[in-house]
Order: structure tokens, then sequence, then C-alpha cells
């Protein structure tokens, strides 16, 4: 019953004995035969054996996004859930044009379903995580959780190559917003132990950076094989 | 004189005295100091001696894109200058939805427009040049221009760190629309001796699947440090 259940009636015309594959958002595939459909919400299944989803990740990484202007947290959460990001935090720095604002929880309910739909296209069972917009001493703090973190910063010199996230099971990528972050800041998150490199000598736009930055780390941990 | 003095003195408000730096779109800026403002259009300045564009890629990447539905094309265009393509390629294949048309000279200029201003704005001296739209063939013979050409293809089981671009100077990436490619195109290209890889086990956007793959591709050519 819900959304799906009426896309799958309405939109996909499915009809009894036709296949499915369900998940349980906990990373589980079960392969199901539609018996009984009733109404234009309503489908009854029978259900097989489950089978780990072959697309979602082994390992975490999780994304700590500045505020960026405009729709691009929508751009951005919508490719690192595509490649395969666990968890996207946004949060305020200093040089964010967009600030925390108690409109945050109804933008996160939107930002939360295109995840969701960004995870059905890509194939994966758990939709990313979408957290609520954190401080910049939470994030700070928050980075004790990831074995790894990696901080982009256009003024660093070390290369991606020497990251070596090879055994690392969670990684940290955080990205700054349209005006990157301050000196403060940067300090800040090199005492926190994040590793400070550099994504080339080109200047990237903060939605481009998150993607090329999500792309490289996903590769680094083995999980673009 | 022309569209960027305009910018500089209506929108930037320059003075006399200000530096700039001047790119000959060929790899080198110039060191400039603004010696007359003349109406709201012409610029005087003494021009110092020529340095290479210090952002500007050593190598050269070329990427093939099958044509995208709506304006996905101009994202490509402008994320694939921003991360420092050399040339973009957009062709028809048999599943694109978009068709190659008479339109497609007018949407060139404009496609051209949006490399420029990714050029600028990621300190490139050379904007990215968007060719004419190619049929699959011409894609096909295209292909020998380059030392590699990499073909990412959502069945290829070869990982993208088996490419080996370390000593490659060109390299052209191939990537499909929403659609794919048929069995025939994969043989075509496989032919012509591009390599098939995979970008991991999700389903990736086909626009996300370029920036995923010109990123990767610049790293292992040496050119995102």
């Amino acid at each position: 019953m819900g959304d799906d259940a009426i896309h799958l009636i309405r939109v996909m015309r499915v009809k009894e004995g036709d296949s499915l594959t369900l998940c349980d958002q906990n990373g589980m595939d079960y392969p199901a035969i539609i018996t009984a459909i009733d109404g234009d919400d309503c489908l009854t299944c029978t259900v097989g054996e489950g089978i780990p989803n072959p697309a979602e990740p082994r390992k975490n990484l999780v994304v700590y996004m500045a505020l960026p202007k405009g729709d691009k947290l929508e751009f951005v959460v919508q490719k690192c859930c595509e490649l395969g990001a666990s968890k996207l935090i946004p949060f305020e720095s200093a040089y964010c044009v967009a600030k925390k604002s108690k409109k945050d929880d109804q933008k996160r309910g939107r930002l939360q379903k295109i995840a969701a739909e960004a995870c059905k296209q890509s194939g994966r069972s758990i939709p990313m995580e979408v957290a609520p917009t954190m401080t910049f001493g939470e994030v700070v703090q928050d980075l004790q959780h990831q074995d790894v973190n990696l901080f982009f910063y256009e003024h660093a010199t070390a290369s991606f190559a020497t990251a070596g996230l090879e055994t690392a099971q969670s990684v940290g990528v955080i990205i700054g917003s349209e005006g990157g972050f301050n000196e403060k800041e940067e300090d800040a998150f090199v005492k926190a132990g994040a590793l400070s490199l550099s994504l080339g000598k080109r200047i990237l736009r903060c939605e481009t950076a998150a993607v090329s930055a999500v792309t490289l780390t996903m590769y680094a941990m083995g999980e673009l094989e």
C-alpha cells in the first residue's frame, strides 16, 4: 500500500503474476510475485527468500556539505546518493550565503524524497540519510565517528593519492560552499585529524567538487568496481 | 573592447591602476594593468610578460557524449570544462531520445558560451571546444585520434583501475545517453580498441556518469594534483 503501490498500479500498470523486487531498506532484496491487486493502492505478493542487494556499498561514506546557494543541495543529494554515499550532513560555515534556518526541517523532507528516488533509480536498497543541518562545531565533533576524514580545500597541496583509504570502513568527505572555508575552519578540521587534499589546479564549483570528491573516495574505497 | 570589457567596467567597476590577468586562449596568461577606461566598453592596459596558465591541463581529454535529454548537455559541458576536458563531441546513438538536428548549430553556440564561462570561473585559459554533433560512425572513426579510449558501460566488469593511463597524452571518454548503448554499438567501440569499463554496481544517470568518468580519468592522468 502507499505511493509505490499507486505508482506500480497506475503508472507501471502491473498485473497479477508480474514479478517485483522488494527492498527492506536494510540492504536485503526479496523477489516477489503479485498475487492480487486491490483498488489502485493495494498490492498483495508472495515474497521469496532475501538476498543482499548487490548495488549497496559495503563501506560508509558520509558527506559533510556546507550549505550551498539555491537548489544546489538538491543536486548534491541526488548525485551523492546515486554514487553510493550513506549519509549527507548539511552544515553552516562562515562563508555560507545560505544559513541554517527553521525551514530546514521542511527542506529536509524534500531532500529525503530526492534521496529515496535516487536510491530506487540507481538500484540501491538503502536511501542515503539526509541529516538535520549542523553547526560548524557539531560537524567537527561528528568527524570522530569516521575512520578517516578528507577535507577538500583549494589551497591544499596534497594529492588525493595520499589519502590511503583501502582499509577504512567509514570515510567523511568535507565540502565547502561557494565561499570555501576560512583559515580558522581549516585549522579546526586539521586539528580534528582530517586530511587536507587538493582536487587539482582548477577551481571547481562546490557542487562539482562534491560529485568529484565522492567519486574519487568511492573509487579509493574499492566501491566503484 | 567587447563583452568582457563591459562586464569589467559596469559590473566589476574596475578603475585605472587595477590589475588583471589576460589570457590568449592558447594556454598563456599575461599580467596587465589598466591605464585608461573609455566609455563603458573599452579598456586600455599595459601588458606584462606571458606565463603558462597553471590551471590548464598538460594532457588532452576528449568526451564523446551521446545526446542526453533536455538541458543535460549544458550541465555536462559546464562540468567537463571545469574538470579540465579539452573537447566535447556530442553524438547520436541508437537509444538517444534527443536526435541530431539542424538546430544543433544554434545550440552549439550556446554550449560554447557555457564552456567559456566555466573556463573563466575555473581559472583555465583555453575554453573546452564543443564540436558539431557527430553520427555514431563518425565517432568510431574519431577515436583513432586518442592514445586510449574508455567506454563506460553498465554491463562491463573491468574496473577503472585496469585502464592504465599514466603515459597517455590523450584519452577519449565515451558516455552513453539515458538508454545506454546496444550490443552492436558496444562491439563497434571494442573493435575500435576502446576499453569497456565499469563505474560500479549502481546505475548512474548519464550526466552523473560523465562527471564521474571525467574525474577518474583526469585523476589517473595525473591532472588532479
